[in-house]
C-alpha cells in the first residue's frame, strides 16, 4: 500500500481533481480541462467547501502531490428510523498510482466517516461499464442492491 | 390523473410519511412505526427542514390527505464543470392510491426544481426487485446506466 494521507480538498486542488475527473472515457466528454480552469469549478468548490456535510477529500502521496479524491455526503432522512444515509461520489485514482491502495484509504475514510456521523447506510452509483469498480467495491463489502438509474438534462 | 398538489412536507406530516415508508417489504424490518414516534424521526426532520439543498414533499390529495412522498437532494460537486447533481430518494406512494399518476407528479416536480437549480443530471438508486419502479423510472425518461450499491451498518 502506498503510504497516502487523507486529507479535506483544498481551493488550490481544483485543478488536479478535475483532471482526475477528466482522464476517463466517461468523464472526458463533460469536462473543460482548460487553462484557466473555467470559474464554474471554483463556484462549485466555494459551495461544496461551505457545506458541512459535503466532504471532498484527496489522497496526498508525499512525493506525487494529490493522487486520488472522493466526495462524501451526509444526508438527512426520515428513513431507517431517521438514521443519516451517506452517498460517495466521485472517486478517482491517478492513472499513474492504480492498484496501491490509494482507492481503497479514500472509501476506508468515507465509511469510518460516515459511521462516525450515525450513518446506517452507504450508496453509491457505479456505471454499468466499470466492472473493475464494481469487483473493488463488493471486495470492501458493498451489496449490488440496485439499479442506479440516471437521468441528464 | 388524481389531482393533487405537491408541498413542502411540514412536521405533522412525519407520522403519514414514515408509514408509507414503513408499508413495504423492504422498509417494514426498519421502521418503527409506534405512538408517539421515536423522536429520532423528528429530529431527522429538523435537520432536514433547515438544510436549504434537502426538500422532503409531500402530494396531498384533497380528499385523503397526504397520499405520497419524494425526497430531492441538490449536491454541489465538481465534475460536470462544476453542476450541482440531483439525487432523488424515498419515493413513495399510499398503496389507496397507486397508478393514479401521484408518483409521476411527484418524479416530475423533483425534475422541474432540479433543472431550475441548474443539476445537469438527476440520479437516484432502486433496489433490484423493483421492477414496476424500474418500468416507471424508465418511462419517465431514467436509464438503467449504473449499479447501486450499498453497505448498511
Amino acid at each position: 500500500m502506498t503510504s497516502i494521507t487523507i486529507r479535506r480538498a483544498r481551493r488550490d486542488d481544483v485543478g488536479r481533481i478535475v483532471a482526475m475527473l477528466a482522464d476517463d472515457p466517461l468523464g472526458s466528454a463533460r469536462e473543460r480541462l482548460e487553462h484557466p480552469l473555467p470559474p464554474s469549478y471554483f463556484d462549485a468548490f466555494d459551495a461544496l467547501d461551505r457545506d458541512p456535510d459535503i466532504h471532498l477529500v484527496v489522497a496526498q502521496d508525499g512525493e506525487a502531490g494529490v493522487v486520488g479524491c472522493l466526495q462524501l455526503c451526509i444526508l438527512p432522512g426520515l428513513s431507517s428510523q431517521g438514521a443519516p444515509r451517506a452517498l460517495i461520489e466521485d472517486v478517482r485514482v491517478d492513472a499513474s498510482c492504480r492498484s496501491r491502495g490509494v482507492g481503497e484509504q479514500l472509501v476506508q475514510w468515507a465509511l469510518t466517516e460516515a459511521r462516525q456521523r450515525g450513518c446506517k447506510l452507504v450508496e453509491l452509483l457505479t456505471h454499468n461499464t466499470r466492472t473493475d469498480a464494481q469487483r473493488f467495491y463488493l471486495r470492501l463489502g458493498f451489496q449490488p442492491s440496485h439499479v442506479g438509474m440516471t437521468l441528464r438534462f
